[in-house]
């Protein structure tokens, strides 16, 4: 079994989810390779040695550049604010490490081409990490596509709904809030939330050619916990688009954090000329499924408990036994696990960076869109 | 069409959907035969006279004898408390006159068997409303099981659970009230929800040979409304019986008035080598299915939204379109016209009395087995 | 009680569920009035007197103009295609008659606004067939709300889903057909199905101030069964547009007729402050409902049967008994018996023709921003 | 930080769960206790090594009794078949080792009391691995019964359905599939899956009292592995009994592995007067609950999604963030939580050998009474 050295940058939500999937890919999937957790870099060293600790990092540096530097640094796990991706990983590239880098790829789409850019020419693996991929259920999803189950498709539609941030006195910025600092994060929910939506839509009904877009700001001003003082709030709390995909379907997608009633509400739903499917992160372990070709009076949704492990149905068989079901975190392991088996391979693993620019372009012709009162804007592809 | 003249006995929550059947099977099916709401019997004169006015009876009869003695009436509806079936019933079948009696048939086996006894001799047609059997999606259920797509069948359960009699102080006996009066109804939940689960599991999965049963009245006295007293409660609140049917399978039942939360939560499952079935009277227009044959990956329960009016759906070509659901007073109307295609054929209307008397012969054996601290009963049968 | 006898033009689908609701609303409601069935008009004299029999009209008219001026008509209720209801109407306000008008009110607005000056001059009560008003379930989301439930409002989104027209061998035009040809029917699912949508969310929501909207004809010729030539469609098979409501919400709606597994998908949820609804056709007996200021652990969506007779219920005391389900043509039902009371109380009874005339303005502007590649378009209003 | 060493003697499935547990715990929970895995003892030298390779145990026993003698052992997990649960407690015991064994506690109650006997007289901690009462929802439904939000109870009833051994050319006994060898297993269905319900049930809803019980083995004689011979089955394949609790109500249970369509369908529901609970383990992250007391038009099941982190829901303050759900593994790191927390207080781990010798009494109690045709048998107790 070949090590493969980790260092991670930025040890917050994302930062545990990888290390779990780092810690637990060997103990299900069968590889040639095994991460070792080798170091965690942030800048408050106290809090870097307590995540250390907790998820068995063997040492801490507060210089991401220094972790960068270390020979015993195979890969780096980008974990920081949005802000931070692009120099960090031009730094990978330019040390020819490996990069997993968090989603979204960058700020917007020019940070996103340097990053391409830089890692193409580096020839390092990089993944960016839309985990919901790796949902079996989604991956499922994927292969009836590609198996030409659903026919033509004609609609598609995504929303990613939360509300955790109503209270207008919640605060902008620094640690845990900066997905409300536009400084930080680059937009608000179209680059949290929607992105996640157009990575999906991308890889299981391709690229998008066209969006028309509305975004709103509910709460104008929020006190920033960086600065003391209320500022004003330059996220955008709820966007939504419909857009054209290059196989002539129609796309309509939206997000907020400002449906009450609904955590990490993630669904989408593909309707095509023989088939249609449905998946709602609530219960990620199913996955809807609707058939014309069924006889006619059993012709109905079905509703797939992805759960067997009789190989039928993708990554479950790594798992339990049928009927038990894998829960969020599993994502990010099986992400893990499709990045050694591509190393092994030598074969790229998606998304990859140009992948994920795809999606960062989408994301700007929305913003854009927005801004221009919802006038048709054509995607750049990548 | 030829008018088929009804004379009606008793007005209560019975009278009402019968009445309704009635009036509306005309407007969906083609039919040789058209009811007649010729007289309706009660008691009470105004009470009778503002329900005829409400159904449009023609005249009201304070003497059910009267009703039936009159010769322009065809076919009796007996829907008075289940102490008066069997004398009425007896009365009817004197006078030649087809009856629609209400369920369960009698107060017990031997008052059936003299029911049965007395319609055969006298040739009238009859039938008892066990309704739930012209459920689109149950009739469906039916049809399945008689294609003989669930194979072998290993296990039928089923329950009825409902909580409006979890108030000690609700009084029994009178008007609304009967059915918590054993003089009046025989036995409690038994009689009157788990006759229903009974009458549905012979139809679908054929009789029953032994029963262990277990009772239970949690409220042990209460205020009786014709006598102004606190007397003991004679009704069983809660009947719970395992037997085994005929064909080897193990049936589980269930019924109670005290499931705080089900209103009227009638299921059944059953489940075969092939495949699996499962119904639920609070979405009644939805069938539950799961095909072994299925491929693999697809394996799933579905949820068939019966209504589709292509012919394929018993019953729902008669209304509107695919995806709009009808109620539970359909099933009335679906049985009223089973009934009249009957008369047309000269066929009887399953349920007959006979049929009802097996589902009397359980109930009795219920109860029996229940007093004897569970011992296993043979179940007689029709 | 005052006979109120009526007069249908059309006898299609629409015919058959209003000819239900006036034949059972007497029934199941204490009115002041009762609906007559007194005549109905047809080209075919032969159809519309089956139809007459079927559901007991007493009479029929082959043109339409003779029923109007007859003087035994007091209300005329329009259950043609869309092209025939602005001069059915105008010729009805001229004769004094109440009109009782199928949806969606007119072909467009200043079709619309016609209609309204007429009835409104002529002073004849009025209603439009907006029936999912009238489904309890969706009441009681009104009632929710106008209690001030939700709090402020952040989103609303709506859609009505069929795939009834995939089928490309599918003829436009004629008949059953009419609503795929642009002549008869105006426009596609905008009118049709999405007019439904505009409807409710007006009335729960507020009006709407402007649209961005994009439109498809996925299968772009059928045969027409009047010409018998392939001929061009001219309407939109899907409908989709974002929008802003007056109250500052954010609306996203969808609609078409490509939605493979979906038969009659209307669907719409609200987004609030404090509280969170949601509503779905295909179960429309029940209401999901979430509340924030519910006990935090406990706090959940509640799936509300919506069948409670006690009085808590909209409508819901006029029927059965709590648990048992009523279906799609109630709402018809209580449709009437809302007619027949405002008739009593001399109220209008919404949505009158200048309720529909806000969803007709709004109709208009989704097509003209589809037309104009998604650029927003404000909304006029009645 | 203090380590504890663990033993584990077989390798299974259950091997692999707890193995996850143990790797796992300390990066969710901050406590005193660190397991480490010391060793891992199994007949097949190479299969243990495979094993420990996998989940990081650092030796290999291939006689557990070695295992037991080791003095860098703390505590032993008993993972091997049923038959063999005794003799290694009690080695355990002699020892003065620790204790956690799979479930069910032994092959019936009197070798379940030496047992009991031995770890208490050695004051050694212990617990069993009943891991549904760990179920976050499984919890919050223990603790809204310990604040006594339900009331008075009167209904308990559960199920655990399977289909994995409809196939008659199954064999029985050996490696995995010892479960179907009454000579390893003790009983079918009833030690193997009702004993979880009545685990659940005797925690959530006190003792039982009496039960009635049937079983039955459809698939009459299979291939036994180790002899190659086709031999008669000993065990049920099906388990059903009602029964009454202490509390008065009424409990019923069924358990089979012939319900074609599910998997590990582990149901129950707990009717009181004030509220009731439902759960299902096919989405084991939810939790059905319905309160009389709400208020009336809004009174419903609500769909608690328990993984709300701000404290509210057990457990879940530990993982990810709201609306992300765990899955079936996170009960045995919950359970090795609670174990090692009892641990650092001194205090027992529910549910101890006593906790589950009650358990084994009423799975005595329904065997007994299965043979006995059904009559009633009185449940010893711990």
């Amino acid at each position: 079994m070949i090590n493969l050295n980790i260092g991670m940058i930025g040890y917050g939500f994302m930062g545990r989810a990888h290390s779990n999937g780092y810690n637990r890919v060997n103990n299900f999937f069968d590889l040639e390779y095994r991460p070792v957790l080798k170091a965690v870099a942030a800048r408050d060293k106290e809090k870097a040695r307590q995540f250390a600790d907790k998820w068995g990092y063997e040492s801490v540096e507060t210089d991401w550049r220094k972790l960068i530097e270390r020979k015993d640094i195979d890969a780096v796990d980008i974990c920081t604010p949005n802000n931070l991706h692009k120099e960090i990983a031009l730094a990978c590239a330019a040390a020819g490490k490996m990069i997993l880098c968090e989603k979204p790829l960058s700020m917007n789409g020019p940070e996103g081409e340097e990053m391409v850019k830089a890692v193409e020419k580096a020839g390092v693996p990089n993944t960016v990490w839309y985990n919901y991929r790796k949902v079996p259920a989604v991956t499922l999803a994927k292969q009836l596509i590609d198996e030409g189950r659903l026919g033509k498709i004609f609609h598609y539609r995504a929303n990613f709904l939360q509300d955790w941030t109503i209270n207008a006195d919640l605060p902008q910025g620094g640690a845990a809030l900066w997905r409300l600092d536009a400084a930080a994060a680059g937009s608000g929910v179209t680059g949290d939330l929607l992105a996640h939506c157009i990575d999906t839509a991308i890889w299981l009904n391709g690229n998008i050619n066209t969006v028309n877009a509305t975004t709103e700001t509910f709460v104008k001003e929020r006190k920033h916990q960086l600065t003391g003082k209320v500022e004003k709030v330059g996220i955008d709390d709820a966007s939504i688009f419909f857009c054209r995909f290059g196989n002539g379907s129609l796309g309509l997608f939206e997000s907020t954090r400002y449906a009450r009633g609904h955590k990490a509400l993630y669904t989408f739903e593909i309707n095509g000329e023989k088939a249609s499917i449905k998946w709602d992160l609530h219960d990620l372990h199913r996955l809807e499924y609707f058939d014309y070709k069924d006889e006619g009076k059993l012709r109905a949704w079905r509703s797939i408990h992805v759960t067997d492990n009789g190989g039928e149905h993708p990554y479950m068989d790594h798992y339990w036994v049928p009927g038990l079901q894998i829960g969020y975190e599993h994502s990010f392991v099986n992400h893990v696990a499709d990045f050694l088996e591509s190393l092994a391979k030598g074969t790229p693993c998606p998304p990859t960076f140009r992948d994920a620019l795809e999606t960062q372009y989408v994301c700007d012709a929305v913003l854009d869109s927005a801004k221009a009162n919802g006038m048709t804007r054509e995607v750049k592809h990548a």
